[in-house]
């Protein structure tokens, strides 16, 4: 049975609201980036590029929280603990595009050379909110 | 010898950003959650009360990540990932107050019956950033 996101936080998976991203180190300890997001219906969907440091820890351990703070109330917010259960290069590039036009409006601009984007699916299991 | 917190990032230290905590969970997957913060000019200090998940989490590994964003310009972060060396009740009345006065200029309005605040310093081990 898939864990439902509650409705009375839902708003938030459409946000234009920046997410914070939790990933387990080689050595166990935590790392925390913020990162852009969108919600496929399913999962909530990132993107960054091979071999950032997130992406090394997604790899090695599927095992991720994601916060996602309320840009109007940032004493309301939803926390999502899931898993990763998709990576991929294809459609990649189209999604950061896409995640760029929901946060910036225009084509993602930050790219460097020789950078290859990924995406990565959550797949929610627990939830947690405050607000 | 201490890490220092790059001088082009100090300002953060002291902004009224909202910072993000990620916590190690008793099946090592990590806890993400929104935190106010303060810095005694050598460790990050943020305020929870007892028995709460990332209260717990920090009594059992204190290994944790904070993630602090520039409240003018999101694609600007500092990344601190330290230990917790200083838990205490004593004077985590008086802290949360002295954060509720940076965050919401008086006294913090959301005390609980039977609540327990509690003081946590962060040593900061490594750090990252961006912009």
């Amino acid at each position: 049975m898939p864990t439902t996101i509650p409705d009375k936080y839902r708003d938030l998976l459409d946000a234009k609201s920046f997410a914070s991203l939790g990933t387990v180190m080689p050595d166990g300890s935590p790392q925390v980036t913020p990162v852009w997001f969108d919600w496929d219906g399913k999962h909530i969907r990132i993107n960054s590029a091979r071999g950032r440091a997130k992406d090394k820890n997604m790899r090695r351990d599927p095992r991720v929280s994601i916060t996602i703070l309320d840009p109007d109330n940032p004493y309301r917010y939803l926390e999502v603990r899931g898993r990763i259960v998709n990576i991929t290069e294809d459609g990649a590039d189209a999604h950061i595009d896409a995640l760029s036009q929901k946060y910036l409006g225009k084509p993602y601009p930050f790219r460097r050379p020789g950078e290859v984007r990924v995406s990565y699916d959550i797949d929610p299991e627990k939830t947690s909110f405050m607000g």
